[in-house]
């Protein structure tokens, strides 16, 4: 209800601010029984965390996740997994600056009239910090459905875009360069951008695409809950995110539906994939993608104008290692709430068919 | 869970497949002395009917809603509201040659596969039929919030877009034209092009823009509960919606922060409004504005290669009366989610923040 | 959240007043491809309305279910199971009188606080007439669970007590007289009872205890959603309950650990019971048993002090057709609240382990 | 959804083993606003931690918590409260010789059942030492209820029985002598009994009654979400409870309704109270009185039989420092579920009635 839950069966709930000690969170209805690959989950976090490249914030962070239940000689066994991340790199003083102005386009003003009062350190709650938690969780929901890939890469920073479709590039590539895009040479022109842009203490905006394949039929519900408002929902509720669009998005809304639609092979799968994989809210077992629009990080290394709490007028300057574009490291944020979604369909999806219960479960060996 | 209740507080809950006897729901939550305007709910009712001009189907249906419960002379009670609309015009026979067949991209292969049962006539759940109860619940919490304006019309029609920004339109002109268009002259145009895309028997898609003024500051929730995130899924979960953005949405993508970063004026307003109202996922008291993406209409009236639940190749042709094109009718459907999803946080943010309960309620007269 | 909806993945929303037009509700997530024994539903209203003996009211209801949707050809299609129950009748002229009136233990002074507005006819939405839609879905929860056995008997009625424990009762004669003991002889002092109170214009409470038998080890939950801790929230939601306890019960906590525990058979199986088929809020295959109190009616047939709305003292008496005594007609009410227990417990049961996702529902057929 | 949380807007989700590093939890919808009194946290800590006193477990933990965030300036802000409680007394060495055995009467066998998988040591997940974290959420829960006086006391111990009304005790005196009776010559037989019982390495059971004052008027819903329908639900989550009754409870079921119903005087108030404080569900104002059984703990420091999981009869017996009777360090449990039932109740009744929302939060400044 208070906003810090995503999920129904698989359930994420998380705490924590950017600079108090520690931040973390609960998942709760993993299924018991599974072995947990600690290596990919640290993967994971790695590809998230600050410092990583040249493009990137050079803030210094190590974020390792530290298990405080749910798992017992390395296997899940049904109990909620609680976990912590520490916050190494607090540095409270930096934010003093901030305490009575409100910077533009961040969250300070809003939670200040929402709340009547906000943890101003480095944004508190709002901080992006928080999706390093969304990492933890969603490399569990891939280990729980090996068989579903889920791949994103960066399609586009500023007005440079990927301009094949996603069957043309291939995906093994995408780690190969710091701004995470599967095409070598757009890839350069992206890197090429950013440094020009953090060069001028701006930032600059993109998106990211997202390729779901092997994706069982029948996942996702009808009316309310249908699998792409998940999806979108779990994008949108990303830090940055301005536009979520799946299948043919919004060009499809230019098309006639004689070139929409998708006609069938006699096996099911369908001859072209405008719909994005599902239909009717539901995947159709084609590949699922879709694309995200972030808008440009909001702190900037130059002057700006803006107010403080009383209505004056101040100056102010962004300080500290701040990302000069956010996608390249929000390409493991976007996989993990996407597998978020799926995990949490795929175990609801064990409910939705009648089998008689003498089957399934009455066992008193 | 099952994907047919939306919203927390303020929730409905709907059934109903096309061609049973009617569909309902149940509104709960609904706070107690709102006295209904029965004459607002059903105007709402008339703009999303079937029949209602020459450019949308011609089915005739009166969508009159019975209302059940929670309701005591003129006023809520704070009991559940349960209401129903009769299907008038089944005429199943008209869905025999439906049984086997699959229609291309429509839920048919989805829902046989997912239930391994399908109510086919019609569509069954997977019809636009159960907007109808969104629009009940829509219009009931338009009057929850009086002061909230909601105003949504058709930006797109294929190719054709309205091009001024929404502040130059004058909204209290959308329902002038059958398309609800403000713009009297590109309306013109949105009109021709469905009327010739209908004698094709073809369909076309297109975008609505939904403006949400006068909005309380503090509406929405940190993390993933944002404002935005409620309002994509909620948008996302209207059928043949392929795409949502807001504010600056994915031309957001495109910029640099230095132009994007919206800047305060001394009482808390902003200049310019890129972030669409919504700042960290909580209302800021701009306007909040957002784009929707509709696909073209999957059944056509001309015949369409597909497949039978056997696999073997058919030949079919949509019969019936279709929607040309859906937006028009879904402008209505997009006010009623934006109503519903601003009611169910205005409730919410009542809890927000701490008052002394000896203040509140305490009360034993 | 509004309190009318039950369960999470098995989920009974209701909503009707005791004199409106129905009552009725909507079951969403029961699962696709159930065939329903309607005549086993309509059996279950049968021994739940009034009028059926004559020791309980005598009002006329014929309490017919209208399923409206989710159901195709005889069988569940996984959309919602929406229904209602006309209240033929009214007779609103009878209410009158109680307008103004706040009758001593009922819910006329709550609902009149906490809402500011009350339908005063028949209790409105605190009648014990919403049950009806309770015993509907708790039919279809018991179909979804042929194997699991669910016994109701009243096991008191004032302070005459079935003194034999449930094994030695024969749960075939529970519906062989009106005040459904099976135990013959108890149950004619119990009927005596019943008839000398009502003669007096008075009423008397009673207890009601329910086994439920060949139960799958493994369903409810750790800590806060224990199996029992559902149970008894069940139980205590139905209108007149005053205490639940499962297995040893109170008595229980006069024990010595030493005569308490259940020592193991080799099978898994427990040589005692006093567990009652619970152990850590998970059933562990042995009979669940408990019993629920209820107080006697708050409708008596004869004069009574109280007070109007104005707080001036007045007298009043109770008109119409009541019930002397309300636990024959609840039994199957406990039977159907434990369904709807056990059916969601089922459910979610499936989702808590871990399978490998490729052996479960990876088809494309 | 997987049974660790509770509460709809004031939400406590809790994780953790006996003998992991830590347990502990988020609470998300706390108000903004709220002065922490944490001395006060710290005292309900130290009334429920074991080594407290004589008759209590001798296991020795400081059960300090650790507040990660959603305090400011010792106010809360809004965000999700995180906490951890350090196990500071592991020795997990005492629990090797659980590896392979069913603990009578305890969940050993259905942990094992249900997920396939069990943390044996010192119970995992189903161990009571959960309940310290319901304790700081309770904590929290009371302070945001400063009016409402919440006293739970133990008012049996095997067959001692506190033999006086509530009303004639004084609640003072609770925390004056280690059974935490207020009866003193009363708690002296307890004591003796439990040491007694101590002695024979038995344990013995008991009730808590708790008596919650000084309510508002109109907290709880009708329906299923009932008062003390979530009161029973929450007090049957506490680890050994078998039973619950307020008001009349059991004995009610034995009366007439002519000696059950509360005449009304002319304030509102009631002559009697045997409804308990509540009717149809919401409170009406009077003081709210329930009472909890608990069997006796199962752990015994004597020989019991029992079998292994390969289903082989073998010999065990409790090592360790166990409590031989549980309910006087359940006190302060049974005060922190009810206080969470209570906040929950409150903040949702902030939303049950229609006020113009203009009056209320539209402000821009």
């Amino acid at each position: 209800m208070a906003g810090n839950s995503f999920g129904n069966i698989f359930k994420l709930t998380t705490f924590g601010e950017s600079h108090g000690t520690a931040i973390g969170g609960i998942i709760d209805g993993c299924p018991a029984g599974l072995f947990l690959d600690f290596e990919a989950i640290n993967a994971e976090m790695q590809r998230r965390k600050p410092g990583q490249s040249s493009i990137v914030t050079q803030r210094k962070e190590e974020d390792e996740v530290t298990f405080l239940s749910g798992i017992f000689e390395g296997k899940t066994t049904g109990a909620p997994i609680g976990f912590t991340i520490a916050n190494e790199d607090h540095k409270s003083k930096d934010y003093g600056h901030l305490e009575n102005v409100y910077r533009p386009s961040h969250a300070d003003f809003t939670y200040q009239k929402k709340y009547g009062i906000r943890d101003y350190r480095g944004g508190g709650r709002s901080s992006a910090r928080e999706t390093a938690c969304r990492v933890v969780a969603g490399a569990i929901a891939k280990q729980l459905l090996p068989e579903i890939r889920i791949n994103a890469f960066v399609s586009s920073v500023g007005t440079i875009f990927v301009e094949k479709p996603y069957q043309q590039l291939d995906f093994s590539l995408i780690e190969n360069n710091p701004v995470r895009c599967p095409d070598k040479e757009t890839a350069h022109k992206m890197e090429a951008l950013i440094r020009e842009t953090r060069k001028n203490g701006d930032t600059v905006g993109g998106t990211i695409t997202c390729v779901v394949q092997n994706v069982p039929i029948g996942m996702g519900n009808p009316v309310f809950d249908k699998l792409h408002a998940q999806l979108g929902k779990a994008m949108l509720s990303i830090n940055a995110v301005k536009g979520f669009e799946y299948g043919s998005g919004f060009c499809g809304s230019q098309m006639k539906g004689s070139g929409h639609n998708d006609i069938f092979n006699t096996d099911g799968t369908t001859k072209t994939n405008l719909s994005g994989g599902i239909q009717g809210g539901i995947s159709n077992g084609m590949d699922i993608y879709f694309r995200v629009a972030f808008k440009p990080v909001a702190t900037l290394i130059q002057k700006q104008q803006t107010i403080d709490n009383q209505g004056n007028e101040v100056e102010m300057e962004g300080k500290g290692r701040h990302d000069p574009c956010v996608v390249p490291r929000a390409v493991p944020i976007v996989e993990a709430m996407a597998a978020l979604v799926m995990a949490d369909f795929y175990l609801l999806n064990q409910t939705s068919t009648f089998t008689s219960s003498s089957q399934k479960t009455v066992s008193k060996e």
